[in-house]
C-alpha cells in the first residue's frame, strides 16, 4: 500500500455538460482532490468527448484545482501542446498512442505538467521499465476505456499489486491511479492493492443530479470513510 | 439569392464551455435560429473539441431549437449514430470523410435528421450532383475547418453563387449554409450570393462577455438588420 | 441505349460457398454470361469476402467463363497482381482506392485482364475523363458496396445517362456495368438508360436454393426476356 | 506436456474452394477435430482470403464440427461480431491486431466463442500476462502468417516450452495451439514442447487431391501415431 | 500555347547524388531555369527520395537558382514548413495529399514561396476551381509519380489543353508545367498544347554521366531549339 | 563490455548533402568504420531524410566500406528490398515498424544483408526474446529519433547492461550498437555499459567543415583513444 495521501479524482465524464463549471465547483467544495479530464478521439477509442478548449473554460471559470487529462487519443503530441496550454496539471497517455513514449513524456514536463502512462487492461508494464525517472503517474485502466457500462476488471488487483512493487522498487515519487468502476464498495480493497489516486465517475457524479449544492458530500465523504480503513 | 426566411446559426465553439446550458439559452432569447454545434476530432482536423455527450447535455437541459451538427471527422458513419441519439436534428459531413456518401447521408435521414454535405475551400462542388435528393442542406466553408484566426476567403461569394444555381435548377428545398468570418459587415453581400443560413461564432458570443442577459440582442439585431438590406 | 449485345454477371456473393463450383457450373449452364465476383476487405466496405485462392479455385474447377472481379478494397495494387494471376478476367476497382489510378488500370491491363473504374452512387464521373483511353468497363453502384439489403437507387438511372453520354461520345468499345439491385422488375429500365452489363446476385441465386440442376433457367430466362423489350 | 487429449485442426486454407462443404466433410470423417479457418484482409497481412460468409456457408452445409476461427486483420471488434453470428466456436486474434484486447477478449466469450490471442513468430509472451482468465486458448504462429511456402521456425519450441510453463502456472484450461509447418516428421517433437492444438494445412490438404473420399485417412492417421508416441 | 517565356526544370532524380552540389551548378551552367526537386515519402508513392534537408545542402551550397519543389507525399502541411526554412521556391502538392488544400497553398504563399497543384493523371482539373487565385503553378503529371521506366502518356496532351483554357480563361499568370518522359523529339508538341514549365530528368542527366563539365549543354540546347520552333 | 574490436559509424545525416561521396570517402580516410545511414520517412518520425538512390548513389561512387542503414520508416517490408539492391550492408528496424517482424529479418539476411531491431529509449528489451538468432545487430537508441537537438538519455546506460546480458547470454555474436549522443565526453561510459558499436553524427561532422581533407582525423582519433581507455 502506498504511503501518500490518498487523492479523489472525480471524471467530469459523469458531470452535467450544460453546467460543468458550476458541476466542477461543486465537487471540489465537497472534498474532490483533482479533476479527471477524460479525452477521447473517435480513433483510438469509439467515442469522442471533450478537447482543449473545455478545459481552458475550466479554467477561465476559475477552477484551480489540478486537472488531470487522460489521452484517450493516437497520436498524442501535438495535442498534448494544446492542453499545456489549456492548463493542464497532469496528462497521461497509452504507450500503444505514442511512436515515441519518451519524448511524449519529456514534452509534457517541458510544458510544466505532471507526466504519465496509462495501461489498458491487457497492456503489460514492461513500457515502465525504462522509462521509470520521467513517470510521476502511472494509470492502470479496471475498464476497457471508451466503452460504457462496464465493471471493475477483478484482474486488476493482481496488476496494481506488480505495479506498487516496480514503484516501490525505483524509490520514485510516482502516483499509482486507478480507474474503471471504483466506488464506495470497492475502494477500499483497491487501496489494498496499490493505488493511491481514484479516479471516479458515476459513483460520484451519479450519485446525486439534484440542484443541492452539497450533494457530493455524502458519496465523498463515503469514499473517504472506506480509505481510512472503515 | 434564396427566396427562404435567412437562418442565424451561433457557432457554440465561440461560447463558454464552462456555462453552455445558459451560453445557449441566451443566444436563442436573443434570436437565433440555430445552434450550430461544431465537432472536431483530432484528426481530419487539427483539433479535438466536444462530441455527443455534450449535445446531449444541451437537450437533457431543455433547449429545444434546432442543433446543426457539423462533423470535422473522418470516418463519420459510426460517430452519425450517436449524434441521432444525442438530439442532433441535421448532421452535415464533408464527402472526403466517407467512403460511401451516399450511405452516410442515408443514415442520418433514416435517424430523423437533416442531412448535408459540407465543403472546404477548395472541394469541387461536383460531389452534389448524384445525391441532390438526399441533402438537406449545403454548407460551404468560407474558412479552413479547424484552424483559428481566418478571414472570409472571398472566393466563396462565387463558389456560393455556382451552389445557388445548382440548388435552385434542382427544384429541392435545400438550404445553403455558409460558415467562417461571417460578420455584420459581409452578411449582406454573402446573402446576395445566395446563403441563406449563416453560421457566426465570434461575431456573436465575442460580442459581449458579460453578465448582461440580454447580451446577444445588439448584435443579432444587426445580423438582421443587414439581411433585411440595412 | 447501348448498341452491344447484353450481359448478366451473376455474383457468387449469393451463391453457396460450400459448393461453389457446382454452383456457377450450374449457373452458366443456365444461360449467364459473366462470373462476378465481389472481394471486400474489412476496410474499403465493412465486410470481409472471398480472395484470389477462391478465384483460383473457379479455375482449377474447370470454369471458363469470364471472372469479373470488383475490388472493394482499399489499397488496390497489390492484390491485382494476385488476381491476374488467380485468372481473374476483368478488374475493376474504385478510384478513391488507389493514389495512381491510371497505374492502376495499366497495370490490369498489362496482366492481360480487362480494366475497369467502379463508381460509388456519390462519386463525379469525372474520374472517367483523362483514363476513358484505358477502360474496358466502367461500373455504377446503384446500391452502396459492402452493406446488406439495399434497394436500387433511383438516381442511378440519370447517372447511368449521364455515363452512357460520355462512352459514347468517346466513341470507345466500354461496358457500362450496372451493379446493386437488378432484377427482372427493373432490369428493362436500367437497360434504356444505358447498361449493357448486368451484375445480379439475389435476382439469380435467390431464386431457388434446390436440388435442381436447372434451378437457374427460369430466373436467368426472365431477366433475358425483359432485356429483349418484355 | 499438455495432459489433455491432443487436437487435431486441419487448415480449409488448403483444401479445394471449389468443393469446400465437400472437403470439410471428408477430413472430418476421417478423423480430424476441429476445422481452423484462417482470414486474412489484405492489410494486417498481404493477402485476402475468406469472411464470415464462407463460414456461414459450412454451417448450413451441415458443418457440426468447431470451427477455429484465426483472425489475420486488424481491427478485429467490427468482425468479431460476424464470425460469432456465421457459427464460429473459437475466435483468437493477434495483441497488436487490437486497441483494447481485454474487450475483444471480452466479446468472443460473451458471444459464446472460445476466445484466443496468437503470437506471431517475434511477439512476447507478455501480452498473456494481464489476461489469463479470458484465455480458452493461445496460438504460437510457427510461421510468419500470410505469406506462403515457409518452415517451421526452430525458435518456436522454446516458445512453446515458455508458453506451456506460464499455462501449467496459471492452473487454467487453456489450449496450446501451434500453427505453420506442422507435419508428421516434427509434430511429436512439438507436442513434446508443450502444443495440444495442431493446424496443419498442406500436410494434410496437399496429401491427396484425388476423387478417393477416404484420402485424408492415411495422413491424419500418421498424424495420431506421432502425438501417440510412435 | 503560352505566351511567357519557357523555361527547363532539370529533375535530380537523375542526377549523381554523391556529387550532387556539382552536378546542380554544372546543368544550371549549362542553361537550365529551375532546378526540380522531387520529394517521395514511400507512403503516397512507394519510394522514398530526398528531403528538406538536402535541399538545405544545396542552398548552402551556393545554388541560386529557383528550386522547384515537387511534394508526392501525404500529408503535406507539417513538411511544407520545413522545405520553406530549407530554401525550397516553389512547392507544389496533390490535391489528394492535403485534407485543406486551399489551407496548404496559403502556408505555402505565406512562407514566400510560389504555390502550385500536381495533378495525376486521371485526377480531374475541378481542383483547381476554387482556388485558381492561390495558385502560381500547376503541374500536370505525365506519368505516374514515383514508379520507374514510364512513357509521356499521350492522353495528357488533351488535358494540357483543357487545363490552358482554364489558366487563360483566369487571366491568371499560373505556370503550367509537365513532369514524365518530356524530351527532345516530344518538348515541342507539349508546348504546342499549352505546357510552358518542363520538367526533364533522365533526359537531361542521362545524356552525359562523363567528366565533361559542359556536358550538358547539348541537350540543354536541343531541348530550346525545338521550343523554339526547331 | 563487449570483447569484440569497436566500430565507429559516422551518421551522414550530419554530412553535407551537397558533396556526399567527398564527405564519406574522407571520414573513412579518416579511420571511421561504417557510413551510418539515416532513413526517415515523414510518418514513422517527423522528418523526411534520403532513401535508396542516395544509397546506391554511395556504391556508384566506389565507397567500398560497409553501409548501415538505420530505418525510421513504418512500414518495411517493401523498402528493405530496395536497399538490398541499392548496397546496404546492414538494414535495421523498429519492432513497432512491422507487423511481422520475424519475417522481415528473414527478408533483409536473405537478402545478404546483416539484420538487426532498433529500440526507441522506451521500447521493452522483450521484442529480442524470440528473434535472438536472427539478429546481427540490435541497436538501442539513446535519443528519440528524428528530432533534432537532444542529449544522451542517461537511463540508456541501464538498458545498454540489460541488453549486453542478454546478448551474451544468447551466446551469439551480435553487435551492441547506440545512436544518439555519443561524443568524445561520454564514449567511455557507453562502451563501458556493453556497446561496441558507436553510431556519431555532429560529434564528428561538425567538427570540422572545412577544405582541410584530414579535417575529421582529429575527433576519430580522439573517439578511439577514449575507447582505448583514455
Amino acid at each position: 500500500m502506498s504511503s501518500r495521501p490518498f487523492l479523489i479524482a472525480p471524471s467530469i465524464l459523469s458531470a452535467d455538460f450544460a453546467r460543468l463549471g458550476e458541476e466542477v465547483e461543486q465537487v471540489l467544495a465537497s472534498g474532490a482532490d483533482w479533476v479527471h479530464f477524460d479525452v477521447m478521439d473517435n480513433h483510438y477509442v469509439p467515442n469522442l468527448t471533450i478537447g482543449p478548449m473545455v478545459c481552458k473554460a475550466l479554467r477561465n471559470h476559475g477552477i484551480k484545482a489540478p486537472i488531470d487529462v487522460h489521452l484517450m487519443v493516437k497520436p498524442v503530441d501535438r495535442i498534448i501542446g494544446d492542453f499545456i496550454e489549456a492548463g493542464a496539471s497532469s496528462i497521461t497517455f497509452h504507450p500503444e498512442a505514442s511512436e515515441h513514449v519518451d519524448r511524449s513524456l519529456q514534452m509534457i514536463r517541458d510544458g510544466g505538467c505532471q507526466a504519465g502512462l496509462v495501461f489498458n487492461p491487457a497492456t503489460p508494464l514492461q513500457w515502465m521499465d525504462h522509462v521509470m525517472d520521467k513517470l510521476d503517474l502511472v494509470l492502470l485502466m479496471s475498464v476497457n476505456p471508451g466503452f460504457g457500462g462496464q465493471k471493475f476488471i477483478p484482474n486488476t488487483l493482481n496488476k496494481l499489486r506488480e505495479a506498487r512493487q516496480r514503484i516501490d522498487a525505483s524509490g520514485l515519487p510516482i502516483r499509482l491511479e486507478i480507474d474503471g468502476g471504483v466506488g464506495v464498495s470497492n475502494i477500499a480493497e483497491i487501496a489494498a492493492a496499490g493505488a493511491d489516486t481514484f479516479v471516479a465517475g458515476s459513483a460520484i457524479f451519479g450519485a446525486g443530479r439534484t440542484e443541492d449544492p452539497h450533494r457530493y458530500d455524502t458519496v465523498l465523504a463515503a469514499l473517504r470513510r472506506e480509505l481510512a480503513g472503515g
